[in-house]
């Protein structure tokens, strides 16, 4: 029998299982993800109903039932309330509908999914985290349901039974600046032994032209125990959280815009831009330089601290003003531009790039950065480390492509490992198991043509399932 | 005895043969393409001599054996009239070469083509349709031209007659604005039941900078029955000619532009613009705002009368100035440039990429956009539809990159199936053998490695050899 | 037994060999490298140690070692004389490492260059030329560096010998403009057969924005024994060199630009462009044009003197100015960005896109050029051809993807074969072998998929291992 996902070739087929049977117990390193961490505050937490644990907060997934004409309403996504400049006429009270109803669309509309990961993802969740094998269609689709729905009712299905069970070894979440991280310390005081840690996430402290970013620097002010109010102490308020972020056990910051874009500016100058941001006056050219000084400073800050510093770059976020105004962010209308990091980025890595302790891993949206840009730079500056592909590219293709695009030039070892980036608690072992089989497939080819010997092989596969992972976070206790 | 073109893997050879057989008797649906309605309009159409119909027509050919220095008179390309700006000397009068000798220079040079689609479309063409089993080269030469030049003289190789044969259920052409689609009409009349539609691109006209811009506004006041001096007579016959082009059996748009651009201007600007464009004053800004309106009013009449709108964006024609002078269009002289839809089309999806009803088919000449772009876009967007791989990677290899880029984000159903987009009447059947074998054999690969089954593999099967085409281009009578 | 780097589906595998081995005893064709030409001037030339020969000239193995936080001076790296704004502190004395230190370095730390060229070409080096098939790992360390210094201490491994060896045909060296070819004069003193011809490479006199421009300027005077102070002489000083090269053997010109952006100056303008800079006040702008400007006048002096001309666009160089201060330039920190043709080298192509003599070689670092730019023009412009994958990507993917991108739409016949482009003299069998490996690979894929014949594989097959580099580069005697 062929095993799943790996080459049809026989030779190559069997050479992949073995690899991927050699790295198959060991846990699971999450160093990067969007999971709530009040499902492991409250050792009962309950996961609702089906379609609140896997459609409602599933972009990937209502977002491709939208494409093809099914309202968001109809899925129970739920809307805003009125907001200022919201389209006449549209009812923002939130339509109720029947989750029972919203699985039987989902399902009749699956052949949607079909060679996606969503789908990959959602068949061995089911098959691997419910034991439900059942094929998602119209047919299926009430038994299916309540298979999902009996076995969330059962005690081992609490997140922190999960936890165990999917043997993770460690889960960050991903954290706002100003967030009191009050879960992650029922957590540590609950004496339960799973490894939940923070990460420090500041884009609404720094990104002076987002809507709400004056509350959010009132919100610091209040974290902080002092006024926020120029930029000497919107500095030092950052400083202290990272401090009380890692006392929480935060390894990592994590820092996303539209582009690379870096560039120093004097104190004098970022004083400047950021009192007009205060004064509600800063243009878009003030905020992508101000964004572009805040990487660099966020560089220095992790060169003294030791977090890990993450940047996601590309997506053009709320790019449907319709869906936006409706029903807010992550509606699943982030649409990636095209990227660019070798004159973008040059700034920062003047100042930082051969810096000693400090370490910078990049994630971007744009596929042809992976060789020309990201491997070339990876593959000189000590700092660098490259992400595993995110968002659209987490697939089997866009895996794949990655390995191919980045590992001549920059090897494994300028990588870091896998992270699922993913808010879908249940699909994280399915994401890793994902990962895992795509490095040991294209291991297995590099193997069978010669490129790598056994040792090479073996060695190349911990590492990408286990070890960079680990070492890129410093996630070592 | 392994399949053509499929994987020389056993398992996915014979697989892809399975799924190919499952759709090898449906119907051609050609949606979008370039065959002349004359062909059809004459049930007596005889096609002139093989390189009449093979060679001259086709620049996928002529391109190639210029870019060794064959010269394209010594192909029977012919020269224009002297033109204004003609290079000095350059003799503009048609060199009159033996049609024989042409196709022998052409087979004598045919290695040129080994491993390109066209060397593969010849091929398959003679074979498939010709019933010729010769290998083109500089010995059968002669041999294949009786053959062809004889098969060309029977009843059973006029155009109607080879519709039949070819098994076609629609196809559209391609129409000016101001066409009276005469042709059409006498199609119609004559009670032939062939399906020839036309399709409305109003590009002559809307693209102010255009040679001949003043003289197509003419034409299009000559056809509307009124005069078009200003940009709302201007926009008045655009809708009218598309009420007739309806009238006459069209479904669908198609719009050529340098770039995706948009913009929505007032009213008061558009005017502006065409009376600058009257006076022969618009500058090249002017014209790149201008095409980026009207692309925005384009999609504003099809959201009205639901024709199907196709936007071809990416070449920059005419590149060789001496081809272009004494040659004109169409040279093969068309070259790719950068593409970028997240920020171009922005404008027009923010009015019109919610609606219901309409329907946008995308292409483009840079496959850097699949994933990063297109992919989003239409998995997110209810009106838009990619199109098949265009021109340069409506190829074996560029079909099965585009298939790799996109579906893993959009699926198959934000797809718009095939179209072969071909002026060459006979290489229509090949073209389709090839995106259906690509398919098979892309399915064959993902049901092998266990990402779909059977069921998906063979609904997938037909919806992209033929259903998505007929329901994206509303081709159902 | 499987055959190395081939394909490992049997089949394929087995028709890659015999492809291969029809091909394997063809000499090697190297128009173009940068092997310093000494190496052969002196009979009883000798490299060094392992070391001086393997690690200290390559870049890629101690840019990788770097990214790694292994300091350069650890690998025996010179630094620079003081130089005027070194970052303070610095030590600038060359430290002193011992080699067989250096050896085990590397060894130690040899995992990093898994499934990478350099890992590649490094062990197939050590068993083709050195007979040494131990693994390069830390307990090897001493045992292999011990063979290598015994085999480079024994006549047989003197560069004239291996020449003989390596069954080299041409090797051609790169040199400034500025160059007296002493060397090469050298060895056509001295009756030697090798065949060891130069290429004319004016970038230092070309670039005006370089540092040492002037004195490069200086030196071009002298060796033209003619004062050089305005664009009138320049260019009669360029020209008259070019002649000198020629007599000394060059069939090719070689030109490295930041992009491919050209621009017909008027004598005028670039008179007064050139007097700036020998007034140290050209700006970046001036540059830039400036060098579009030379190239277009470069392509005319080919048009008249025969000279093939090749142009490198896209590495942004010396991206690291901690490291270009401390160790110089060619240090690994070349970071390639964007690459654009179809706008930037139409002035260019206006002119002489359509010589009937003219010669132009593309490369670049951007492979999204590769079908969307530079196969299209390949596949009309009769004076261009494609160089081969250069840099980062001449490897087994690198050259894959390659093939895959251009040969369906420019053919082979607008390929110019392969060149090794390396310093690095012992690696030239390896590079060949692997270009000719993936050939051999990719069209046993193209054979058994049918799009090609066997006919059609073997000449294929002969004209990418040997005979297009040869015709490109005009290397007939």
């Amino acid at each position: 029998m062929r095993n799943r996902y790996f080459s049809s070739d026989p030779a190559q087929n069997s050479a992949a299982l073995s690899l991927y049977e050699s790295v198959k117990e060991l846990p699971l390193i999450c160093p990067h993800g969007h999971v709530d961490p009040r499902l492991f505050a409250d050792p009962d937490y309950q996961f609702g109903s089906p379609v609140d644990l896997l459609i409602i907060p599933d972009h990937y997934i209502f977002r491709m039932l939208y494409s093809q004409g099914i309202p968001l309403d109809a899925l129970g996504i739920p809307a805003l309330l009125p907001v200022p400049n919201a389209v006449k006429g549209d009812s923002t009270a939130a339509i109720k509908v029947d989750h029972r109803q919203i699985w039987q669309t989902v399902c009749d509309n699956w052949r949607l999914f079909r060679a996606t990961p969503t789908g990959i993802w959602l068949r061995d969740e089911l098959a691997g985290v419910f034991g439900i094998d059942l094929k998602l269609n119209s047919v299926n689709a009430g038994a299916i349901y309540d298979a999902i729905e009996e076995a969330l009712a059962r005690p081992e299905f609490r997140p922190r039974a999960l936890y165990e069970r999917f043997n993770i070894e460690v889960l960050a979440t991903t954290d706002a600046a100003t967030d009191t991280l009050a879960p992650h310390q029922t957590i540590r005081d609950s004496g339960w032994r799973g490894r939940i840690i923070p990460t420090f996430r500041p884009d609404a402290v720094v990104n002076i032209d987002q809507p709400g970013w004056r509350e959010s620097i009132a919100l610091l002010s209040e974290v902080a125990g002092f006024d926020v109010r120029g930029y000497g102490t919107f500095i030092q308020a950052l400083e202290e959280r990272r401090v009380f972020f890692k006392s929480m056990g935060a390894t990592a910051t994590d820092h996303a815009a539209l582009s690379a874009y870096t560039e120093s500016l004097s104190a004098a100058e970022a004083e400047a831009l950021f009192r007009r941001a205060m004064k509600g006056e800063a243009t878009a050219k003030d905020a992508v330089r101000f964004t572009g000084h805040m990487l660099i400073e966020m560089a220095r800050m992790s060169s003294e601290d030791g977090l890990v510093m993450q940047l996601h770059i590309g997506s053009f976020r709320n790019h449907n003003p319709r869906v936006f105004e409706r029903y807010g962010r992550d509606m699943g209308a982030d649409i990636p531009i095209r990227g660019e990091f070798t004159k973008n980025l040059k700034p920062l890595l003047d100042r930082f790039g051969n810096h000693p302790s400090l370490t910078l891993v990049l994630f971007n949206l744009d596929e042809t950065t992976y060789s020309r840009e990201l491997a070339p730079l990876a593959g000189h500056y000590p700092i660098l480390r490259l992400g595993p592909p995110w968002w659209f590219f987490d697939s089997w293709l866009g895996m794949s492509r990655f390995l191919d695009a980045v590992v001549e030039t920059a090897g494994i070892y300028n990588l870091a490992g896998f992270n699922d980036d993913t808010r879908a608690y249940p699909s994280i072992p399915t994401r890793h198991d994902v990962w895992r089989r795509v490095c040991a497939d294209w291991l297995a080819g590099q193997l069978l043509r010669d490129f790598i010997d056994d040792e090479d092989a073996y060695e190349m596969m911990r590492a990408l399932a286990y070890d960079l992972a680990k070492q890129t976070y410093r996630l070592d206790p």
